[in-house]
C-alpha cells in the first residue's frame, strides 16, 4: 500500500462542496471516480478541510491509498486527464508515509476572501469574487479585525449546522488590504469551524460599509450567539489557500 | 445630441470580437442592443481598438451618441442592467467633447497577455490564460522582447488579414515578468497591427522554451516575412487593459 499526496486545485462553482453530499456532485467524488478509472481501485480521499458550494481552492491538500505501482508523476497526469471536462486539476502528487494524514496531521490553514468593490457588475471575477457596490473602508476593516484574533469562543460566527465539538479557536492572522478596486482578507489559523470565515468576512463588509460601528465586531463576538451575526458573506469569494504540516513548519 | 464615453469590460469568450460581424455575436452588437432598448435610438459604439474572439477586455474605451437627455450615471446603470446575462460590463460613463473620438482621439494602447507556466490543466484560469508546460525562461524573454522596441517594419508580427496601411509601428514597451506560475507580458503603443501583440507573444514563447535563441526574435523581424513568425499565441491569454488620450497624458 503506497500513500499518494496530492495538491487540489478547483473551481468550486458547479459542485456541492469538496466532499461526498447526496445532494450533487462533488469534487471528492469526482477524483475518487478518476482515480478507480485509472487504477481500477476503490479508493476514499481526505481532504484538509471541508468546502462550501461555490468556494474555490486554490491548494487543497488531500491523500488517498493505492496497492497499485505507479509513479506519482503518472498518477497525476492520468488523473487530470480523466477529471477532464471537471474544473479539477491536480497540481502536486507525491508519496507520503503511511501515518501522514491530510485531515489529521494538517496544523494550519488559510483562506483568502476577494470582495469586487465595485458598482458594475463582475465579468471576468463573476462567480470569483463577491461584488459590493458602497464603498469600504479598508482601514477600518482590518484594525476592526484584529479584535478577533487570538483565543476565542466563536459561536458567533459559526454555522448551525456545524459539527465541531468546541466553538473556541485560535485565530493566528485575519487581515484585510486593497489592491485597486479589489479588496481580500486573509485568514489563517490551525482550523476554523463551519462558516467562520464567510461570518467573519461578513460582518467585516458592515464594517467597511459603515453599517457597524469597528467595536461591534468585538461585541458581536462577546455574545457568543449566531443571532448577533450580521451578515454571512456569499461562498463565491472564498478560496482554500494552503494547508501547512509539521515538515513543512 | 450628446457624445457618451464608455469604459467597458468584458469576457470575450463567448463573443467573435469587440466589433461587429456578420459571424456571430459582438460585444459592439449587445451594447448597440442595449442602448437602443434604453434610449430608443439607434446609435453606433466607435472603439479605440478592435479585439479577437477570445480576447478580453479591462477597460476598453468606447463612445456613440445620443438626442435623449440622460446622465451618465443612469445611462450606464441602464446599460448594465440591459446587458445582462452577457458579461459586458460598462465600469465608467461620461459625457465628451463632440470632437472626442474614442478611436482617432486614442494617443496610447496598452495590453497584457497572461501565460499560466505549468503542466497541470487550468481551472480558475480557463480561457483566461494561455497555459504553457515547458518551464519558460522569463528573462530570456525579456531580452530578446527588448528587440523589438521602436520603430519598425511588423510585417513579420501582422495577420495576413491585417488592413492597416503601413506596417511600420513604433513599439513603445514589450516586458516580460514572472509572478509565481504567471509570466506576463506588457506591450504598448500608439497602435498595433491585427494580431502583433499575439504574434510578439508567441515568438517570445518559443524563446522561453529554448526553442529559439534570443537572436532569433530579431532575425524574425528584419525578415519582414510572415512565414519567419514562429507562433501565434492564442487569443484567451490577451487582455486590452487601457486607452490613453491626450487629456490623460
Amino acid at each position: 500500500m503506497t500513500r499518494f499526496a496530492l495538491t487540489i486545485e478547483f473551481d468550486g462553482t458547479p459542485f456541492v462542496g469538496l466532499q461526498r453530499q447526496t445532494t450533487g456532485p462533488s469534487v471528492q467524488q469526482a477524483i475518487e471516480e478518476a482515480a478507480e478509472r485509472v487504477t481500477g481501485e476503490t479508493v476514499t480521499l481526505h481532504s484538509a478541510g471541508r468546502t462550501d458550494t461555490g468556494v474555490h481552492a486554490l491548494a487543497m491538500r488531500s491523500h488517498f491509498d493505492l496497492e497499485k505501482d505507479i509513479t506519482p508523476f503518472r498518477l497525476m497526469e492520468a488523473l487530470n486527464a480523466h477529471l477532464r471536462p471537471d474544473l479539477i486539476a491536480i497540481t502536486h502528487c507525491e508519496t507520503v508515509a503511511d501515518d501522514w494524514h491530510a485531515r489529521f496531521s494538517c496544523i494550519g490553514r488559510s483562506y483568502v476572501y476577494r470582495i469586487a468593490n465595485r458598482r458594475a457588475p463582475l465579468t471576468l471575477d463573476l462567480h470569483r469574487a463577491w461584488q459590493v457596490a458602497p464603498e469600504l473602508d479598508e482601514k477600518a476593516m482590518h484594525r476592526a479585525a484584529q479584535a478577533l484574533v487570538g483565543l476565542h469562543d466563536f459561536t458567533t460566527f459559526r454555522s448551525v449546522q456545524c459539527q465541531a465539538k468546541d466553538p473556541v479557536k485560535t485565530l493566528d492572522r485575519l487581515d484585510v488590504e486593497r489592491d485597486g478596486e479589489e479588496v481580500r482578507i486573509h485568514a489563517a489559523a490551525r482550523s476554523f469551524l463551519h462558516h467562520q470565515v464567510r461570518s467573519m468576512v461578513g460582518c467585516l463588509a458592515l464594517v467597511g460599509m459603515g453599517r457597524w460601528r469597528e467595536d461591534q465586531l468585538a461585541k458581536a463576538l462577546e455574545a457568543k450567539d449566531r443571532q448577533a451575526l450580521g451578515l454571512n458573506a456569499p461562498p463565491h469569494g472564498l478560496y482554500f489557500v494552503e494547508a501547512i504540516y509539521p515538515a513543512d513548519a
